[in-house]
């Protein structure tokens, strides 16, 4: 069983009941954010933390407590959280309104949630994404907008795809919920607008690539293509190789060295990680 | 006392509680519709049944009941309404998600609420707006989404304007919940692309100018800030004239003739509204 962080009180998930006219709901008024554990000490707090202030600060949102007491909160329901690690989710939104468009005090939520591993054979293989013409809306924003992601699942499930990668007019962005890097001519280049800077995405810049020369700018799609090779990055799929785009295979079709080498890297950091 | 009917159930708004982890609120999944009575009865039922469907497909949503028993639900708030006249608010969502990302059920929610007239003295005087270079995200279908609109909320009030008016490009589309018409050498002019299609859009176009010749078609921001008259239209503001566009006064400051007129005449049809 899981738990949910509501009101000053934990429960179970599945009896955390809301107010039906919250913003979050009838506005999508809302942001959120997403880690996880490592050794049960969640993973990159200040960075994560840092995005949540900023998201919230964007929208106009006030976190309703203070770091300490959040940490606090997440710190009880991990010693409650029935596996060793666990994945948590923060959900701030405008509140309950009683107008269907102002509210005083905004809703915050945290829950904590079972992580799902991606599978060593998927590391091994890669993933197939297909591309949109899209951007998302407030991209730098966290917020919880992800209408055109969900509209689009079926269409992604019956291409065998498990992903989209967002393109305007030539230039790629980022994939629904995780960054896009390529590497090319020993370079690693990752789009640097219109994107939600990830913090993988930054662990693996400021951490992980010192042996590497990495470039934070545009990039088209014809250059993605024709990378040698291509990966994700995100909370939940750490460093996670792309060798199919639409019906475009990458490199040789499997994980690529580099996204090995980055993935190999991370688990050792992670491995070790005490906070 | 408002209510909501939500599984089944009609209970008071303020007792409505509702899971936690709704697609609704976690991802934004999520659409409306909003109508209102005129003597007791749902005014332009077809019409906004028909949207609330269309909204539902794109979104790839399934409306979990048939029309009829909607009516039905809405026929018995209408008599435990408090008031004589009120309005409704349909909300539907992706539903109960366990994965944060999917669900088999989605969420219906019918909310009785109070409306909220324009007082005469702005119908007299018509209403400031100040443009934002925005367009809506899937902007035919009614989504949740009105984050933008929340965030720029306190500047709006600062600034004394009613509403935001998007303008992309130098072409405008719509206000942040109404469709916006100018007068312009005796045509009436409208957008047609990049909006949601108004109800009371569509009652001033067919059943309110017949004697006008009315035009949809891409507007730029220079020629409506040029028109002798401006004017928006939504459920709630009927026909309301817009005087005043960032520091550019339109017409004399008033509300214009055409305005007045097709107001007077979308009184008389809702006046004597018998569905």
């Amino acid at each position: 069983m899981f738990h949910c962080f509501y009101n000053n009180q934990i429960k179970n998930t599945s009896e955390t009941l809301i107010p039906v006219n919250d913003l979050g709901l009838f506005r999508g008024y809302g942001l959120f954010d997403f880690f996880r554990t490592y050794n049960g000490i969640p993973f990159q707090w200040d960075w994560y933390w840092a995005r949540f202030c900023n998201s919230a600060e964007k929208l106009g949102l006030v976190i309703p407590f203070a770091e300490s007491q959040v940490k606090e909160a997440v710190a009880e329901m991990i010693d409650l959280c029935p596996e060793k690690e666990c994945s948590f989710r923060f959900v701030l939104t405008g509140g309950v309104t009683l107008d269907g468009m102002t509210s005083t005090n905004p809703s915050f939520f945290i829950l904590s949630e079972k992580i799902s591993e991606v599978a060593d054979l998927i590391y091994a293989k890669g993933i197939k994404v297909e591309t949109r013409e899209y951007i998302r809306d407030m991209p730098e924003i966290k917020s919880t907008d992800y209408k055109f992601l969900l509209q689009i699942m079926p269409d992604l499930k019956k291409n065998k795809s498990t992903d989209v990668l967002f393109v305007k007019e030539g230039w790629i962005s980022e994939l629904s919920r995780s960054n896009i890097f390529v590497v090319s001519e020993d370079k690693i280049i990752t789009p640097k607008k219109n994107i939600l800077k990830g913090i993988t995405r930054k662990t693996v810049i400021e951490q992980l690539t010192s042996d590497f020369e990495v470039q934070e700018r545009d990039l088209t799609i014809e250059e993605v293509l024709n990378a040698k090779e291509v990966f994700t990055t995100s909370s939940t799929k750490k460093v996670l190789s792309i060798s199919q785009i639409d019906d475009h295979i990458i490199g040789d079709g499997q994980a690529g060295p580099v996204s090995q080498l980055l993935l190999d890297r991370f688990n050792s950091l992670v491995q070790n990680w005490k906070g």
